[in-house]
């Protein structure tokens, strides 16, 4: 390679890492959109920038081009984006055409968008007007940092993560059931701060019984002061015939956070209606939980399209989501947190029971993409290794 | 506090931060004498320097005069040990008898030996001399890193690591018990320099059946060619009544690697007679583990005091060794490797099984000490909390 060609590309992927970063900050906010960033670059200096605040808010290459202290700045400038350019009016008029006004001459994008009323419109259209195109520089990344907006557009399945406080040990509760708490207050921060972003919160009926949990997220400053949480998950709960008692707090917060059970046919008609009289909403249509994690992707009960997704456990619940082979596993990504203890006993459960995985060779795979210290507690940030 | 005194303090804990670092050096090779670094300062400059590199050669102190140009360069320096001067003949002469012949105006000191031959007569016999003293300039480094010779002298017991490697769900096998390999490459070079530098390696009868493991040190250098280990960790193999196999890889090698069978004294007499011809050494006293291990710290049938064993499981003998009072539990240190897996299943076992810990308020409590990532793998180590 030319040196010429190496330095463009090093500069090329310096502002795309710009790019990136600003998109991140969308993460809780754009969903179901993907997050993304946008820099605008001429004369080797960066002369402005944006991202994909929030859903229904403009998009990235907008908010830059809008940075600039005036439109006509633009002309002759690299638009830096990690994600092709939308061609088509959604909540906002097409950003591709935004930068075909502004007269930018370059544009550089991580990836393309497989959406399909995007996926390659994007780069045709400014590529029809003679704007010259890089894409790929930081794909990886790029991918990464979209991957439950890949999952959901492309598989019509949200994004699932599993989250599990364990002992060194392993153990999610001891022999006698006790689990709180496992993990300390500021794993447990961390904690609220994921509940904050995504669409819904999944758990089986034994821990709604076992923990009487609330499953949001309560998020304080450094005051104390409650704030805002990004955006407020449904809660899902999963029965094959209990129900939840009327005093549950799940159950008397079922008004102000949506909450659906999804259960059998066969529960008790008249408490069933009780329940769905103090808020909660019962779908009995006995979906595998894929069936249910679809319809969260597609949008449950005129809701919003979920991308991400976390299951709060318990075991058995995590049970269903592995299944035995690896192609059946729900799993994209595991937040297990270690907290400095032991417990022991072969009865004291792990975070995922059932019938387990049979051989070591079908195992369902990760790679550990983070590692943090929290106090004597550590977690460990798991994705699923694509085949 | 006077500026003066400040930057004294600072310089003390400079000087002894790097001979803490020189004794670490010591590590595998010095123990069951504790590890000892020095440092010899003279004008704000380091003039000398040395460590304990191994048992039955010269102490630090001396290590350190030694690399000296002139001994007569020592006359008014300041030196900086790790650990109290010993004041006894043992395998050499006394340090501090040498630290005052060698006219050093000033002794600092990390912390006092509690070795019943030494524990405060080096300080002594170096006050007696006029010499200016300071004790406890990073004490509590210096007694972490001297944790297990500390536990040996003053409880009788050597220190006890508990190695796993177990899955993200905190699986050590599958339902099936598959188990090999949880970890990767990486990870088992790491096991093998564990296995190098401790005493003695434990291992239930389980263990040996499922998995006709070795249990010695196999290091290599980067060519692949086999390295010598600073020493050879006798093998313990636990068991109530069931023998190990005699084409076993442990009886194969009991003639070259010390071997010890601890186990009832009901076992077949002719097979175990057939054992001891094939080297291995049947301890059929019945005693508890903490038995086994207090006799280990005093030295096993003639062998040396061991200062580290270290538990290669499985998951019942473990058990045995966490007790059900945190007051029983016997390990000290935890290295836990997580495989990037899940295996799930409610009877797949985790690494300690047994009857476990009732409750939480009683489970026996660790700080995180170390992570490291091995590829995919994460290595945690943990220390007992004391109380
Ligand atoms: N440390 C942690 O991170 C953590 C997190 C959560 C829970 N826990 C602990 O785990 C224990 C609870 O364990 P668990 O296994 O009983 O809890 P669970 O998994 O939350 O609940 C199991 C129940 O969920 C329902 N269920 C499971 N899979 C289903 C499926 N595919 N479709 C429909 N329903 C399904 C069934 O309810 P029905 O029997 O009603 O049909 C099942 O009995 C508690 O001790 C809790 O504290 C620990
Ligand atoms: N992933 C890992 O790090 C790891 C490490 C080791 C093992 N493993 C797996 O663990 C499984 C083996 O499990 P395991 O629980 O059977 O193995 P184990 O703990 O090695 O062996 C249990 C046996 O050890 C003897 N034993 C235990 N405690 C004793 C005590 N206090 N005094 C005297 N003897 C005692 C008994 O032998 P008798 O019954 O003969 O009396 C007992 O049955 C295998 O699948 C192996 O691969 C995994």
């Amino acid at each position: 390679m030319p040196a010429n060609t190496v330095v463009d590309a090093n500069r090329d992927r310096h502002w795309m890492q710009r790019a990136l970063q600003l998109a991140a900050s969308g993460e809780g906010y754009a969903e179901p959109n993907p997050m993304v960033g946008c820099v605008l670059v001429k004369d080797g200096h960066r002369i402005g920038e944006g991202y994909h605040k929030r859903f229904g808010g403009p998009h990235a290459e907008v908010e830059a081009l809008r940075s600039l202290p005036s439109i006509a700045d633009a002309e002759s400038a690299t638009a830096y984006v990690t994600l092709e350019p939308c061609c088509h009016f959604g909540k906002t008029p097409p950003c591709s055409q935004a930068l075909i006004d502004a007269k930018v001459s370059r544009v550089v994008i991580a990836m393309q968008d497989p959406f399909p009323k995007v996926d390659g419109g994007g780069l045709k259209a400014l590529r029809d007007h003679g704007i010259e195109i890089t894409v790929g520089v930081l794909r990886d990344e790029a991918e990464q940092l979209n991957a439950p907006y890949l999952k959901r557009v492309q598989k019509g399945l949200p994004w699932t993560i599993a989250k599990w406080a364990m002992t060194i040990d392993g153990r999610v509760a001891t022999v006698d059931g006790e689990s709180q708490w496992i993990s300390g207050p500021q794993s447990r921060v961390h904690v609220h701060r994921l509940r904050a972003r995504v669409d819904a919160i999944l758990a089986g009926m034994g821990t709604v019984l076992a923990d009487d949990p609330m499953l949001n997220a309560r998020l304080v400053d450094d005051d104390g002061k409650p704030l805002t949480p990004p955006r407020v998950a449904n809660r899902l709960i999963f029965s094959r015939g209990r129900l939840p008692p009327r005093d549950s707090k799940l159950v008397c917060t079922a008004k102000e956070i949506p909450t659906f059970l999804f259960t059998s046919p066969f529960v008790d008609p008249d408490e069933r209606a009780w329940l769905e009289q103090a808020g909660l909403v019962c779908d009995a249509e006995n979906d595998s939980i894929e069936g249910v994690l679809r319809k969260c992707a597609d949008g449950l009960h005129g809701h919003r399209p979920a991308t991400n997704v976390m299951v709060e456990g318990g075991p058995n619940l995590m049970a269903s989501l592995i299944g035995s082979q690896p192609e059946d596993c729900l799993i994209d990504e595991i937040h297990a947190y270690l907290g400095p203890k032991i417990f022991g006993g072969a009865t004291a459960p792990g975070p995922i029971l059932g019938s387990g995985i049979e051989s070591l060779a079908v195992a369902p795979q990760f790679r550990l993409i983070m590692i943090d210290k929290f106090d004597d507690d550590a977690r460990l940030i798991y994705r699923r290794q694509s085949e």
